[in-house]
This record gives structure tokens, sequence and C-alpha cells, in this order.
């Protein structure tokens, strides 16, 4: 909860040489509920803000557009204006982009936290990332397409209804959360300020739909984590039940394995809540593991780049894979490495959103769709990174180190992600061809690396009550 | 939040009188992580603190022990100290006084932001009680026995470790949260507060038995509602489900139907996780809805008397009820009627705690006990207290009205209650007289009554974003 305030609060460089840079604040000094004292651009605002950042990029000239960024064909009906919560991290920056492509109007929403649990942390994205502003104004100057920028933290719902009453959405792709396990597990204070920040965030949201904009599709991104990993076949988010004669569809048990991943099994229940209370339209995107980092949109331009992180607190498995693999570290195995998870490419995550946002639920609707492609056992990916990086010229060896969660590392894993296909999905799978290029790309970056964070530090048991000051 | 923070910042007055009073802020003043500063028993301290309150109480001799309070035979393998969390308020007091009857040692961990809730609404309990510090030293003058006093509030966990190392519990049993639905769907800030404080506070009731007391047993009341109207049996906690021709006993799927039923799930799932992650051992109580007011334990003195709550915030249907009829109030069937629950009698509120707790879980179980006795729809229990109203002469109307929330007026309700029953309980059960005394009791308080405050005033579905300033 500091946390979150600490970052609302923080100050930020504006950007006057836009002319366009005070539309955003001339509408919320019109706007009688805002409390936010803003009276003139001036070069530093020590308050936390709306912003929309202008194309103020010296000497570009407009780039073609690549692949599938054919004009989107909108209908009357069909959603124009997308807000992307959580559109500064790795996911949301990503899908922002590529909404923006289809022609969607997008503005993101997001309090920068990522970046600063980096600092915290003393962890780095494997690619060079520039700021917020900045990748706005590239795209702006690549594309002629303007994301706009409403920068503070969704806890604070004063903000986060200034950003709905200024932006209109008529739907809300909400990434806005603390989104690693083990950060959530270093200590107490990580703990509660996960499950604070993501569920209060979320009712926020919830809130600032039903106030403002009560047509709005909330896209809220879950996890194939919420459901663990029980004995049956995991449905997607429903499941028929006949129980001495009698029978009913209810929501999927769930059995989350860390105050993160538990932080989502509570969003889902309050989201599905208000979908039968209010009549909020809402899809739940229970996403499995991303892995990749180039989308479409991303690699027009260095300064569009995504994060990619291959750290022991916010890595995912393949991606670090790729990085110990490009290093010549072992492929760090937890446990008996039996461990199997839905995965998919991030080109993926982006077109499953849009999929969604397309084809929106109904009013009062709660729908759940779980978001991969495949399923790998950690030791299938160990071994798949293996052959790439032999094709390559790597000698790649794996180790298995004590796990560091409390998870069975031996199960049953059969889950259910059909309905986006029926939306039209139209996978990217791990093939050897895309292991060879995650591989390349991180060879390309090796020299970024800190192995010093690649190893797991943080343990489901061990966690402690009191702040963990050291480096994690 | 901000209420939560208000309340533990509040002063009251000491007992300076009392011998004992500086027993545990000596202790205090030897912990080293206390930030606590009291020096000295002054007559008003100004910062929250734990006290433990003494038997000032003037002309008073010891009264002997009634009915069941028998002393309890403690093995050297039983718990004998018990933490009760939320002890000031209805559930809580009641239970308080029975386990210390009972031969626990018992201390009492509360905010008091019951009694702010009613002051903010304008709300009063039908019966007067005094204040908590009044109670406890009635208590040790009728029965020689000490409740100890921590006053503050779990959400703060410096406040909630110094209790815990102060008091090393072998058991918690945690009534420490906002408990009224109706509350939790005032506004957006009532709904934050509700889950906030829920959530977030038995995540630290969590922590500090990690830290503090790894094998203390945290018996959690949870409620029946967590589970909604599946059309299904309800089964106590999990379901054995075959799907797909395989088979696994998962959580029984929950759909809580308020802001403040979701944060018991959430509690739920937060708890089941750690039992797993950590080997906490943990009891879950889902109750059904509580009637009735004496115990044996409130009922020695009226300073020991416990709250009843009858107006549409806090009041529960049976007590609401009773109290309509002693003022010839019609009952009020929100919509259909058919709406039906679990419900329990106090005095088996107050049973099953202590059967929980002289039975513990074993580290790193589970468990869900459905704490009610007997099933009743909203009509059913209209019938019973007209029918009850008449043989004292009363002519009982009642009254269908629009309902507030949103739920299911017509379902299939059959859940299951043997856990309890196995482990000892001896329900009391409603019966035609039971209905006589609650009768009675509400027209010996009915000039107490406030007539306004019986209707309900809170709606699922017309709940704001913005604060409701106004009277509810």
């Amino acid at each position: 909860m500091k946390m979150a305030h600490l970052i609302t609060n923080c100050s930020f460089q504006t950007f006057s040489s836009s002319p366009n840079y005070c539309r955003n604040i001339g509408q919320l000094q019109n706007s009688k509920s805002s409390n936010l004292s803003l009276k003139s651009c001036s070069r530093r605002q020590k308050k936390s803000y709306v912003t929309c950042a202008s194309a103020a990029v010296q000497g570009q000239t407009q780039t073609p557009l690549t692949g599938s960024q054919q004009a989107y064909e909108h209908s009357s009906s069909k959603p124009k204006k997308v807000m992307v919560i959580g559109g500064d991290g790795y996911c949301g920056w990503a899908t922002a982009l590529h909404l923006s492509n289809k022609g969607y109007e997008v503005a993101i929403v997001d309090n920068l936290v990522r970046r600063a649990f980096d600092n915290q942390l003393g962890l780095d994205s494997l690619t060079p990332i520039t700021s917020i502003q900045n990748r706005v104004r590239r795209w702006k100057s690549l594309t002629a397409k303007t994301i706009q920028l409403f920068i503070g933290d969704i806890c604070d719902f004063e903000f986060l209804s200034e950003a709905f009453k200024s932006f209109e959405p008529d739907a809300a792709v909400h990434f806005g959360e603390q989104r690693s396990a083990p950060y959530s597990m270093i200590d107490r204070s990580r703990a509660v300020y996960t499950q604070h920040n993501n569920v209060i965030g979320t009712l926020n949201v919830l809130f600032a739909i039903k106030e403002y904009s009560e047509e709005c599709h909330l896209v809220k991104l879950g996890t194939m984590g919420e459901y663990g990993t029980p004995n049956i076949d995991i449905e997607e988010g429903f499941i028929t039940i006949t129980h001495n004669g009698r029978t009913d569809t209810l929501p999927y048990p769930k059995q989350a394995s860390s105050f993160y991943h538990l932080s989502k099994v509570h969003d889902s229940h309050n989201i599905a809540f208000t979908c039968k209370a209010w009549g909020i339209r809402a899809t739940d995107l229970n996403q499995g593991v991303v892995y990749g980092v180039r989308t479409d949109e991303t690699a027009m331009h260095e300064e569009l780049s995504n994060r990619f992180d291959y750290d022991g607190v916010f890595g995912t498995a393949l991606n670090r894979f790729c990085v110990q693999a490009a290093v010549g570290h072992p492929l760090t195995v937890y446990g008996k490495g039996g461990q199997t998870r839905g995965y998919l490419d991030i080109r993926d995550t982006v077109q499953c959103v849009e999929l969604a946002i397309a084809n929106p639920a109904k009013p009062g609707e709660f729908r759940v769709f779980n978001q991969f492609t495949e399923q790998f056992s950690v030791n299938e990916l160990a071994k798949l990174v293996t052959a790439a990086g032999a094709k390559l010229g790597l000698e790649v060896e794996t180790k298995s180190i004590p796990n560091p969660r409390v998870e069975a590392e031996e199960h049953y894993y059969n889950a259910k992600h059909t309905k986006l296909i029926e939306l039209g999905l139209v996978p990217h799978l791990l093939s050897d061809s895309l292991l060879d290029s995650l591989l390349n790309f991180a060879i390309q970056y090796k020299d970024r690396v800190d192995t010093a964070q690649i190893m797991p530090s943080v343990s489901w048991k061990k966690m402690g009550a009191k702040p963990r000051t050291v480096s994690v």
C-alpha cells in the first residue's frame, strides 16, 4: 500500500514542447469532482496527474506499417476505445501497441510500479527499455497513432475516476496488478501489498465501470495458476457437477499456490459477483506462462522494445531458460521438474486480448477463457531448449535445484483451452524455429545478463513476517 | 482502512486504580521490537496500546458460578490460552466469556470498530451494553477470572505482533472482521474497507502465527454465505468430483453474494494456502445466521449483556423479526421469502468454537465445519414468529418488501452439518419455548427500539462509488 502511494505521488518530467499536452489537463480542470490542482504545464509537476503524451520526437518520419496492421473494420456496435491498465508492463505494452495498430483508440493507465520493483530489487530487463513517455511518442512518430497516457494508481479511486471520465472506454483491459508469485512471497509486506493492490485496484475498476462507463467490457488478466493442479481435467472457469443425484454448473474450484495467485482468485470472485449484481460484462482471461518478447509492433523500433525478465523474481520459466542457455548457465529445474503448465507466445497474448475485446461479453455475463496454446512440463521445456541450443552450437546443461516453491512436482494436468480458438485464435506454437529465434534474442543481449539474478532467492516456506530489506 | 487506523489511534481512559495494570505495559517496554512509548500509567494515554483490565469494581463480592461452568480438565496437551480476536462483538463477547468460564485463559483483541459503526450510522444495540473495560472488570468481580484486553487493530502488524508475543496463544479465534453484508454494500469505501480489513487482518494473523506461535491453532469464523445457493448439496468445505473418468476432492465451489461474503471466501483461500505452504493448523467455521442473545455467562449480570442488533444493516433475520413482532411492526420478508439458510442459537456458537479449540486441527490441516443446526426459509421463520407471537397475545403481520439484495428467492438448499455434531455439539433447537424466550426478551426492551432502523436501506444494485454520507 505504501509503495503504491509512493508511486502515485512520484513526479516526472512533462513535455512542454507538445502542443497537445494540455488537452487532458484542461478536461480535468473542467471537472467539478477533480481535486487535482494543475494550473499550467510547468516543466516539473510534483503531483500525479493525467497526461497525454505527444509525438514530439525530433527528426522522425513516418515508417510504413508492418505485418498484421491492416485497418480494423469497426462497425458502429464494435468497441473503439480501449483502456489498457498496466500498459507499461510486459504483456500490457505489447497489447497496447497491438490494439493501437488494429485501429482501436488506446489509453494506457499505469503507475509505473513495475519499474520501481526493478529499482528496489536491483533487477533489470534483459532488453533496454525507454520511458513510457518516449515509448508512446515513438509510436506516434512511426504510426501517427496517439496512445493517451494516464499516470497514476488505480488504488486511488479519484485518479481512476478522472481517467474513466476523460477517456470513456468501451473496454478496459486490466493488466494493472503485481504479477509475480515470488515477489508476493518475499515477505509479509509484499504479500499484503500484492493482495491489497490487486484486490482493491480491481474493485476500483469495477466501481469505475459501474459509475462512469456501465457498458464498458472488462477484460481481466487472470492466471491458469488459479486452478492449481487438480487430479481432474481443468475446464474454462466452470464445471458441471453431478452430486447426490442433482446437477449444477459451478465455478471451477480454485487451489492457488502463492499470495499472488490467490489475489487473482479473489479478483475472479469479486468480478463474478458484480456481473451478477450490477450487470457488469467481463471476460476473465486465465493466462498461462507467457514467453517471447517480439511482437509485430514492438519490433518496429528499439524504443518500442518490450521488457524481458529472466531473474528469479519476475522471469518466467522458458524466457529464463533461454537466457541461461545463452550465457552458459545450467538450466535451473526446480525439484523434479514434472510441474506442468500452459504456455503461450506473447504474440498470442495480444491476439487473445484483441479477440476478447472484439467479441465482448454480454451485460451481466462473466466469461472465463483459458488463455494458453500448449502444455509443457519444466523438464520438457529444458529438453527443448537443450536441443535448440545444440543447433546453435551451445552446450546446454540442466541442473535440478531445491524447489523454492510449495507445489506438486509430479501431477496430472489437462487443461481445456478451446474458447479462444473458437473465437479465431491462430496460435504461434513453440516450434524449433521459434526457440531458435528466442535463443538468438537472448544471445544478442547476453552481455546485459546479471547472472547473480538467475537463481531463485525467495522461499515459500521460509518467507518471514519481518520486512526483507536486503537484496533478494 | 482509514477507519481502522482511526480506531487504532483512539484514546481511552486507563484504570489507574488497578495494581495489576502495568503488567503488560512492562512486558512491552522490555520488548526490543516494540515502538510503543508508554513510560507510565498516566490517566489518559493518547496512543493505542495493550492493556490488561483489572477487577477494580467497587463493592462487588464474588458470585457463585452458574450452569455449565464446571472446571475444564486440561491435559498437558490441551490448549490453555485462547486469543479471541473481535472479542467485543456479538459472537466474540459471548465466546470470550464462555471460554473463560470453561477454564481457558482468555485474551480479547479488538479495535472496538463495531461500536464506531453504530456511532457513524446512528444505530444502537437493543440491549444496553457497557464498555469492554467495564465488561471484563465485571467478569473478574463475578468469577475471579481475568480476561486480558489488547485494544488495537490487527491490520497494524506491529500491534498484533506485540499481542502475540505477550499472550502466546495456543489458539486464536478470529471474529475480528467487518461482518455485515449490507454494511459492505453501502458504498465503495465500505466495500473496500470490508475487503481490506478482513483480508489483510487475516493475513496478519496468519503471519503472526507463523512468526510467533507456530503451534497456535487458528479458528476462523467464516460464513455459510460463502457457498451461495448451488443446486446441489452443500458439503463441509470440500467436495469429491468425478469428471471425465477421474476423481479428486477439491474445495467446494464458492458463490458469495456481497463484498462481505466475498471477503470471507478470500480469507478461506488464503488460510488454506498457508496450511499447505507453512503447516498452519486451521479450522474454518462456516457459520449460519446466529439468533438469540443470552448465554449462561452473559446472563450473569447486566454489565455482561451481549449486544442485540435488529437494524437493517447489522440485524439478522430472526432477531429482527422478534423485535418487529414486539413493537407491532410487520415482519419484513425480502421478496418471495423462499431464501433458505442455516441458523443457530448463539449458545451453540460458543459451544462450537469451544469444541473446535478442544479438538484442534493437525499441523498443516485446513478443516472446514459448517456451523449451524437447522435450516429455515425466511417464510418459515416468519410463520414461527407469528405463531409464537400469538401465544403471547401479539398480532403479528408479515409484509413482503422489495428485496434489497441480489439473491435467489426460491432455490434448492441442503447443507451438511455433521462434523461439529460428531465432536459433541448438542444443539439448542429453535423450539417454541426458545421463540417465546427470544420474543419476551424483545418485548422487555421494546421501548429502546428505533423503528426507523428496521427497514433495509442498502441496495445491492444501487450502491454507488461515491461515499454515502447521509444516514443509511
